[in-house]
């Protein structure tokens, strides 16, 4: 056991995984210690948070005076989130806020060779590159936070990189795996946002039904763990007992399992290379589940898998701006203007169009995105069934 | 890579383990080379072995004039296998010997802190605290060959043992899994011979049928890993492509899985902390596999798991004992003196029987397994139906 706590930056306190992680900080109050919350719109329960955590630095994208005062009450210091992730009393900086703005934080830790422990896909999809060249530069480590990623990383302890043959990332298919094209056509917002197994926001639980969000896992997967797509592979599981899988050149394949409980990978990324004890009822018993099934993954009835593959093999601006256009199409699906089959169409439309710059700085890629969002929020197609 | 190959000693290179690493090291001759092979009865492939490979060293149970022609040829010297283990031209040690033959060898190489490639049950399950205690002391280590046991070492890769929660060794089920006790008390030798997935020697075979060989894998689990039985579980996976799991104290489960073939593991326990080329075929396609089921194993109708396991959580010369009891009754029941079930019945009369001794020395060790094999044979049971 190490002699004091390890001190955590939770950047997206509020949200699903910020508050998970908070709860794993909670139940291991002698291994970890929240010392920074940064949150977006949820001043109400950030107010809360810091209250019951007393952090020593806060930071809010809105105001409100019970934040004030919980912070004042607290000693905690509002500063931006990208001197939080670089301050001196930080330990590890977990990434867990969505959109870009965890890719300023996230480049100024790994620079410092400070771990980041990373939630947020947009980071890795939009600046994969510009995150890796950053962690290989100043010797930082990013450890994976969602399940699948997670589980490839736990995969890879006491292996060699090069040894990769192929990562097998699963994929639950979604909440219409089982549908056929018609069917989809007629999907609506309020049946998406149901996703059997994991809780999550309403724009990823779009993605996943979408598979994008898989996509966009595949486009993840290569820069954490610095493989090209030739070696990402897709299978279908739908019971997501198994998080994923890595085979190694002699063709050993190595898998992770668990129950599905976001609180595993996030202790698992903060612990590293400890493990510390489980969640209470993490125990998986696999007579009890019985049977696990695996398939192939249908591109026809799901073109956003292939959409995001291609991005990722392509690279460039590529994969920046099929995020961007993913973003708007899902946002346009959301109130009612597109059906759900439209998705894939605009972002393969808005891909089509793009012409792609080589590793492109971040300028660049910004200019990328904002431009494909402007695009996709001009793509017409039919109006939803 | 290495710049000169790995040198191998085979011992038992006639044996079905034996003669799959010597496919292993011909497929990779850069890496490999056999110097030394030694063989029990079977002189004849023995001399074809020698001819072909032009070991340094050679020993053989009995002799034949091709045998000593082509080791004069080859310029290979006879020497026996306890001094094979330690010559100092030798980096890994194979023991893919049956029986007792391989407890001298494995404990001089691992006294001598040299990596040992363990193929062979009885080792560890006679006489397994002499064999860690050798490797604690001498500072060598114990590569598991077969594949349950190599799955769970490869789960180990990077991880802390006390962080070990539970060992899930994987069991087919035998030939009989799915029969009940009646059509269990009819099962003969014939039948017990046709093993679904492995091909494997007839002990073994009809070992596999009762489950005791699951059994004895729980001790050598015990042993290689250095964990008590009560972290030892068995579960039922009648596919065999997960070829094992390890659970760890945080709740995260690794499996490790593959296509069955022995070359893997033997290649993989040659090989370490490498991994090289896979043979070929030796892709897992999950998706053709389709489903993977898990289930308990039912200690009712298969007694053998239930009795090595508690002669294992028992210790002394119990697990000793529980093995010579079992060749002699396996012996009967081949010769049709005994029926199928009788075979647990024996062994658990045998340890009933036996009293004994805590951390036995060899000489101790070896009386248990001589008393025990003169009381497996007395014991009078019901003629076969």
């Amino acid at each position: 056991m190490e002699s004091r706590p390890r001190r955590v930056a939770v950047l997206g306190s509020t949200g699903s995984v910020g508050s998970q992680a908070l709860d794993v900080i909670r139940q291991l109050p002698g291994h970890f210690e929240a010392v920074a919350l940064a949150a977006g719109r949820n001043a109400d329960l950030l107010a809360r948070q810091v209250a019951e955590v007393r952090p020593k630095y806060v930071f809010s994208e809105v105001q409100s005076p019970a934040l004030r005062e919980a912070a004042e009450l607290a000693g905690a210091r509002f500063i931006p989130t990208d001197e939080m992730a670089v301050a001196g009393d930080i330990d590890i900086v977990l990434v867990a806020t969505a959109g870009a703005a965890g890719l300023m934080p996230t480049l100024g830790a790994l620079e410092l060779g400070r771990p980041v422990a990373i939630a947020n896909k947009e980071v890795l999809v939009m600046a994969g590159h510009l995150v890796r060249r950053a962690m290989l530069a100043g010797g930082g480590d990013m450890r994976p936070v969602d399940s699948e990623h997670s589980a490839i990383w736990q995969c890879l302890w006491g292996e060699e990189q090069h040894e990769i043959r192929r990562i097998l990332l699963t994929a639950s298919g979604g909440a219409f795996r089982d549908f056929d094209r018609s069917q989809l056509a007629a999907v609506t917002a309020e049946q998406a946002l149901n996703h059997p197994t994991w809780k999550m926001g309403a724009k990823i639980t779009i993605d996943s039904a979408t598979l994008m969000n898989k996509g966009m896992e595949t486009i993840e997967a290569m820069w954490l763990f610095g493989v090209p797509m030739e070696k990402v592979e897709v299978v279908l599981h739908r019971e997501s007992i198994v998080h994923s899988l890595v085979e190694f050149s002699d063709g050993s394949v190595k898998a992770q399992l668990g129950v599905p409980d976001m609180r595993l990978p996030i202790q698992c990324a903060l612990a590293y290379p400890e493990r510390m004890p489980a969640p209470p009822a993490a125990t998986l018993d696999l007579a009890a589940v019985g049977s696990l099934h695996f398939g192939k993954p249908d591109m026809d009835r799901f073109p956003a898998l292939r959409l995001a593959m291609e991005a990722g093999r392509l690279g460039g601006t590529y994969p920046a701006v099929m995020a961007a256009a993913d973003e708007v199409a899902v946002e346009r699906f959301m109130v009612h203007e597109i059906g759900f089959l439209d998705i894939p169409v605009i972002i393969e439309q808005v891909l089509a169009a793009h012409e792609s710059t080589d590793d492109p700085d971040l300028e660049t890629v910004l200019a990328a995105d904002a431009d494909a969002r402007r695009q996709a929020r001009a793509v017409k197609v039919g109006v939803p069934a």
